[in-house]
């Protein structure tokens, strides 16, 4: 631990932890050799006051240097999702994806009747015979939380399907869902009220970024090959899977200049692909879920 | 009816309707002589696709040609309101206050404890040995509507505080009160789950609008003798009804200037004190009350 304090992006100010940056290289699949190499040249340029991002950031521009072009990309999936914006839809899909690729059937944006109302369902997961209906709660920065209001309102809203009238619209469970954090009381409330919350890195043991790195299933954001113009018309259209870009026909369909392609379904298969240089704490989901 | 379609706050049309703007007048308190003076007048001037908003305005105006100052600041309560925002705060205390006038103690800004987590209470109500939990929402604008989210959220707040451990932070009912309208869905949603709406004329029969006539508590904003930044300051000082600034002394704390406290209290007690003109309709409340 240094003694130089950094600004968190809810603006709440820590002391710099080595330790926390190289357990984020390490999952992105970083050798010990680079993530050594990185976080020293990071604590070398560390200043009071700088922003978690912006370290972050640079230290990903590192990994880049380093020639892991691919490492690098796992590492911005926090960044690939926000970029999945600024509308919450393409994060939905994507969150089907994820939940698709572990094992349960979904559908997005459906209409069910309540006891008392109907409902919107961002996402409906059904797996073994239970039927989640799922809140997607979407934020567009590093620092917006997930709060209790959205607990309160997504476990009035899944109680009112639990009691449903017709079996069709019945839920068994309800989740809410967020790319970013919760407040403690919305955890504090759920934990209470049986509701079940997924965020960026809650609970710790699996949570949304150890989905996706199970599974691999990572947004078509991450790519670094595409313009921001192509990513959106492929979003639009509900491809929101790097794997989903794989084949030169579907990225002509949506405009990519031939000549460009190859590029793109290089780095495509080599961000979706098993790691090559992961360290071994890396795979810890996997073999749990091989067990 | 004729068979001009003019345009609703919300943005859907529909047809002017002469006896609603008679109604509305006869409310504020207008002689009908002076009603349907004003009725042929806006008639006359009507023309496809008006704002109702600015035919009202329009029919306000004329209420002050015709020398019935206090009448037209009556008419313009639904205007006053708004004008207590910005910020949701004004709106509370204002609240606060009609439900004081209505005989039940109240203290607003709350906080409880419920069975799983905390919680801020806008208003906590006390009448009759009746504990109430009132979550106010403030809109800005007229056709804001307050939707089924909200109704959810407020549902699942009061459950949780039906149940808190503690009796002091238990609740009897919650309350969802609103300055403009509720959604359908919010509707269905509340009447089939014991949630109570008041809003700026649901239910039918009594709300807040018939609430704030009845008791006469009108908001300081109604007052044009005040400038917007000595209602500010007054506001900002949590104090929100026109019956409260009829002192010079409090008129002078808050930087009015001696020469124009006449002026403003002259007005305070013609907008506060009971109609000269009123039509049998507008004591409808008051009978009842009576009754």
């Amino acid at each position: 631990m240094t003694n130089i304090l950094i600004t968190k992006a809810d603006g709440e100010r820590e002391p710099f932890d080595p330790r926390k940056l190289d357990i984020s290289l390490s999952r992105a699949g970083a050798s010990e050799a680079s993530r050594s190499h990185i976080v020293a040249r990071v604590q070398h340029e560390l200043r009071e006051g700088m922003r978690t991002e912006d370290i972050y950031a640079h230290a990903f521009d590192y990994l880049k240097d380093e020639g892991a072009p691919a490492v690098a990309a796992r590492y911005s999936i926090k960044r690939a999702i926000f970029a999945l914006g600024p509308s919450g839809f393409p994060f939905e899909q994507f969150l089907a994806e994820v939940l698709r690729a572990h094992g349960w059937r979904t559908r997005t944006g459906v209409a069910l009747t309540g006891r008392c109302a109907p409902h919107e369902v961002d996402v409906l997961a059904e797996k073994n015979g239970k039927r989640v209906g799922i809140e997607a709660k979407f934020h567009n920065v590093a620092g917006g939380k997930t709060d209790i209001k959205d607990a309160l309102y997504v476990k009035a809203r899944y109680d009112d399907l639990a009691h449903a009238p017709e079996s069709s619209s019945r839920v068994d469970e309800g989740w809410l869902v967020t790319n970013t954090r919760f407040t403690r009381n919305a955890i504090r409330y759920a934990q209470c009220s049986n509701l079940m919350l997924l965020g960026w890195d809650y609970p710790r043991n699996r949570n949304l970024l150890s989905m996706i790195e199970e599974m691999r299933v990572h947004p078509l954001t991450a790519l670094t090959t595409l313009s921001d113009g192509e990513k959106r018309r492929l979003l639009d259209n509900n491809i929101v899977l790097c794997r989903s870009v794989q084949t030169s026909h579907l990225l002509e369909e949506y405009g990519v200049k031939p000549a460009r392609i190859p590029q793109v379904i290089e780095e495509a298969k080599y961000l979706c692909a098993p790691f090559a240089d992961a360290s071994p704490a890396q795979f810890t989901h996997q073999a749990h879920a091989a067990a």
